[in-house]
């Protein structure tokens, strides 16, 4: 590692659809455990700690700023900051805020830009070229990497390097779109082509003079939004009003492309951007057969196909099949041939029109003080399994529909109903009538789980009247 | 239908595994409704019953004849007589039982012999041929109905008729075994060659001759099993020694193969056995592109291919499919092209091996007084769904290892702990400690479904006392 540390800058935005049903719009790919016990965005935060790092700067939107505070205090990596985007404004703006926090307190701070949903397999390697990449940036390079390709894959961009001899930083000579077969086939035998993994690496003062540069129509409503932005909770809300009047725009278009002087450090450690299930089902190392099973599935007579269980309790059996994906959870199926996985977009605008949660919602409903998940809804009943983690506290609330049996079968439960407060261990019970004020907090070390019973004519979850909430919820 | 009426004897023993998931041991395809609302065994018995038909005499097995008198009552057909099979014996032995149960009361008596899992589209026409088979049957033959084929199926045996001319029964030349496909298109062509259904209608007391003639060794094991039969809660219980000698044969082999003179009805009017996903595929009534789904299922530019959700609140996604069947249940989902669905027992052999208790059992568990389904098992917890039917009562028990929070969510509870007794309603809840006394009835008229929360050490079914039980189990 170079003599000063560099701060990582991880963008932690919404995700697509292509890892349907496993990704959806309320809790992206990058918070599950694709690969591992750990999600990918943990591995990615974890990747880039240590000696050589200062805490990162997470750059997030609002419906994720919990799910990333909580993931991170279990690897026991803080943050140094996460700002959260108002809405969405591609990773163009994302980016420029993140520098701009940064070069408030250390202009010269090296950083590195990373998204937090790819896998790396081998991690000394990459850091080994992180290193070669900031002796390039001190000197006031941009760095970008390249992933030495090995199929000729048709849906990354690549980067086209210079003739070069020698160790360290290669001059990039451009950008290559995203190729069809043939030209990607060309690039791939021709050895000077590399795939772009978004990843850059310089001084945060270099960074922005290139958008001031090439995109100066993002720096002042950016830096409006920085300046403006309100502190809650810890978080750091990016100022609505100039953030609305931001470009969207990649950084790969709005300053990257335009750069004359990029230069490149090759790395062939294993990365994957895991960004459709064909991806998944190679990094995850399939068989002889070519096999890849995640949680208890069956693959029987099975060849070049990934089957992933996902569910508590629920087997899957592939038979006979060959280039298939299939991806089961509790609320919902995939199955799919491998070279179809990119019209998932379809299958999931196809159950937005019938109205499905599972477009968009994921069974386990993650919430600042835990996650929900739905047990059975019956005509007037619904049963729900809650968690709440240690130390936190659902708000004050009431219900007009809806009266709620609680059953602690996990941890220590403090609950107050009516302004009675009393310590509930496993196995109690109590009994929140319709209309009754009642919190849930969980007092102790470790996490608590209870079953609820609603019984009441409407189960919505917009039956709620807070009067209290710790985490700034209306 | 003839003057005077016939009486139904319904084979409704296991099943096998060729309709996995949603047919397993524990619970056999002929208990679902696979197609429509009702069972496949509430639809063969509807077939018939009304004027013409006595009730039908029920030959199952141990495991089932709660489910059995439960879907009978459901639709309002009561039996005659269920008889209870010690052990699977084929159909020779078990339709040589319900034979001489008839032929006690009234030996001419014209009896009908019929699978309860299979289906037919043309009720009326059916009915018609049952009319002339009858006429037939009152003169002393043998009818065996054979289905028109309408493609080279390799499935089934097959009926060669004699030339013929005019209505009525055919006499039957032989049996034809499952043929290869070529044999199977040469008949098709040929149209001499029926389908052979496995259904017959004569008069008991012929059949009865006809086992005399043919399977003599039938006879004494058989006789006694029925003469020394016990009456148990209104099934009656064939007696296990003399069962357990009467070989294992069908009554294909044992009897009409060896018959010289059966006669046959031809029928038209779309049969299907459901012997396999892809004849329920057929059955279901594909759509122009080949496609049959079931429950909240979406094929998306998929041909030829059969989709079934059959989970509550769990969609499917098929994307691309062809030839493929995808059947997802809660707590099992298959995928396997069409035309390798007969290896289904490979699939569910692995799974025995693995000791996953999909392979035998339904995650409805059905009981004498209606069932029950784990919705979440946690280290030491776990919530179920009990379903109770109008008038029916749990066993008085109690439990070593467990406490039970129960709250009702729909309808009337009588429960007793340790001697008390109270009756509840929606919304009210009660505890019963580790150790204590206690039953659930449903006094009402209508379903009572309660939610109950164990916790435990060990929370396995065998953890149970029973001190009374209205069902007879120990």
């Amino acid at each position: 590692m170079t003599s000063h540390p560099m701060t990582p800058i991880l963008l932690c935005g919404g995700s697509g659809t292509r890892l349907w049903p496993l990704s959806r719009q309320s809790y992206p790919k990058q918070f599950s455990p694709l690969l591992g016990q750990e999600s990918l965005f943990q591995t990615s935060v974890l990747r880039l700690a240590g000696p050589g790092f200062n805490p990162p700067v997470i750059v997030t939107g609002n419906d994720f700023r919990f799910i990333v505070t909580q993931q991170m205090d279990e690897i026991g990596v803080p943050p140094a900051a996460v700002l959260l985007e108002p809405v969405p404004r591609n990773t163009g703006p994302a980016i420029l805020a993140a520098l701009l926090h940064v070069a408030a307190s250390d202009p010269g701070a090296l950083v590195l830009i990373a998204p937090s949903d790819h896998v790396v397999a081998d991690v000394a390697g990459f850091r080994s070229a992180i290193a070669k990449a900031a002796m390039a940036a001190d000197q006031g390079a941009i760095v970008t990497f390249g992933i030495r390709p090995d199929r000729p894959e048709t849906g990354y961009g690549y980067l086209e390097l210079a003739d070069h001899a020698g160790e360290g930083a290669v001059p990039l000579v451009r950008f290559v779109e995203k190729p069809d077969r043939d030209t990607a086939r060309a690039m791939l035998s021709e050895g000077r082509y590399l795939w772009n993994a978004g990843l850059f690496l310089a001084r945060a003062d270099r960074l922005i003079a290139a958008y001031r540069t090439h995109a100066p129509d993002l720096i002042a409503p950016v830096t409006r939004a920085v300046l403006e932005a309100r502190t809650d909770l810890g978080f750091l809300r990016l100022d609505p009003t100039a953030w609305a009047t931001a470009p969207d725009i990649s950084i790969d278009f709005a300053v990257m492309e335009r750069c004359a002087e990029l230069s490149v450090i090759p790395f062939d450690g294993g990365w994957s951007d895991l960004g459709g299930w064909e991806t998944v089902w190679r990094a995850m190392g399939p068989d002889a057969a070519g096999v890849a099973t995640s949680g208890p599935a069956a693959a029987i007579d099975c060849t070049d196909t990934l089957l992933r269980a996902e569910g508590e309790g629920q087997v899957l059996i592939g038979l006979g099949l060959d280039k298939m994906i299939a991806v089961a959870m509790p609320d919902a199926v995939l199955v799919a041939p491998m070279d179809r996985a990119q019209d998932l977009r379809r299958a999931v605008a196809h159950l937005k029109t019938q109205g499905a949660s599972q477009a968009t919602t994921f069974p386990k409903d993650h919430r600042p003080w835990g996650w929900f998940e739905s047990l059975a809804l019956g005509p007037r009943f619904q049963v729900k399994r809650i968690h709440v983690n240690p130390g936190a506290s659902l708000s004050l609330q009431s219900h007009h529909h809806r009266a709620e049996h609680w059953v602690v079968v996990q941890g220590t439960a403090r609950v107050t109903v009516d302004g009675e407060t009393r310590l509930m261990s496993e196995n109690n019970a109590i009994y929140i009538p319709l209309g009754a004020t009642h919190r849930l907090e969980n007092p102790g070390k470790l996490p608590m789980v209870l079953i609820e019973v609603q019984t009441g004519a409407y189960l919505g979850e917009d039956d709620i009247v807070r009067y209290e909430d710790g985490y700034g919820r209306g």
